[in-house]
């Protein structure tokens, strides 16, 4: 939980009164490792804060998994557009490693952004780095070649997760095939 | 001014001291049709709510144009990425009728944020509607048929936006040829 204030005294000035608001209506999880927590369909009641684990979301098309993104330790995730919408997911959320959250429910981010302006401007920051993430990402599947992708993915993202999401994984979410991405990663440790 | 000001009290419970405070930020301007207010490499100063008028956001692929926005009266509009990351922007930002804006510079939205909660829900909802509106239109682009797409296009956006987007521009916005959207305009007005 000491992360978690640290990162939030960092990035929106939390002070201690207001952290012990948020930290009582905080829920600790634990989910073993490929345990899905958000169901394409359902609605996503909250939003996680990694304490330890790995995260992915995916949506299927034709039948394939389709990662959208990834989150470890010290990071926040959900199905975000199912979260702020409170409208059915079309993603799921799944556990890559065994992962200890912090879940806060919509209901909760409703009442917290009444508190005080500071979780108003943590809804806007999570919101905007989401949004960010997103342009971001469509541009580069656009523009990058296979090579510039991966290079790309292993300089932006964490270590940890650069080291431990399967290759298989990462390639999905890149877009490219699995096989590709071999010949990348063989290219890459050559030159 | 009004429909502004009106906006702000629905969507964000203005009062009556907040909104002076807001009003004496707002700076009018007022652009011919097919003027560039963002281009390509520049950050994004100012976010734009438009009194009057309809613009368009593109960015250039083998220089070509590709729409990724319209917004018309009473709506916000700017290089959003650009503007909330300050960073040089990707995409261009035109006027397609004359229009009359209200622009807030990002300087400004800076301290606002720090005068009253409303201004940073204000942000977090911009924030939030953006991402919706971006992962919504990935996800189309993804699944549905160039009729589908139409379809949607002139269900979801605003009339004016509908009647007087050029069609090649809306083609471009929704990834079809514009002999395609021809040949689906025609099959809708037939059945």
């Amino acid at each position: 939980m000491d992360e978690l204030k640290k990162i939030l005294k960092d990035l929106i000035q939390l002070t201690e009164p207001e952290w012990n608001i948020l930290k009582d209506k905080l829920i600790r999880k634990e989910f073993k490792a490929k345990s899905i927590i958000i169901r394409e369909g359902k609605i996503a009641d909250c939003i996680y804060f990694i304490d330890k684990g790995l995260l992915r979301t995916y949506f299927l098309q034709d039948g394939k998994e389709v990662n959208t993104y990834f989150a470890c330790d010290g990071q926040f995730i959900s199905s975000y557009s199912s979260f702020i919408s409170q409208t059915p997911s079309h993603e799921y959320l799944e556990t890559i490693e065994n992962s200890s959250v912090y879940s806060i429910s919509f209901a909760t981010m409703t009442e917290l952004y009444k508190i005080s302006s500071k979780f108003e401007k943590l809804g806007r920051i999570l919101a905007e780095k989401n949004y960010l993430c997103v342009i971001d990402r469509t541009r580069k599947m656009q523009i990058l070649t296979a090579e510039q992708k991966y290079l790309d993915f292993i300089d932006g993202y964490d270590k940890k997760i650069v080291q431990r999401v399967p290759q298989h994984q990462i390639a999905s979410y890149l877009g490219i095939a699995p096989e590709s991405l071999s010949r990348v990663r063989r290219h890459i440790s050559i030159s």
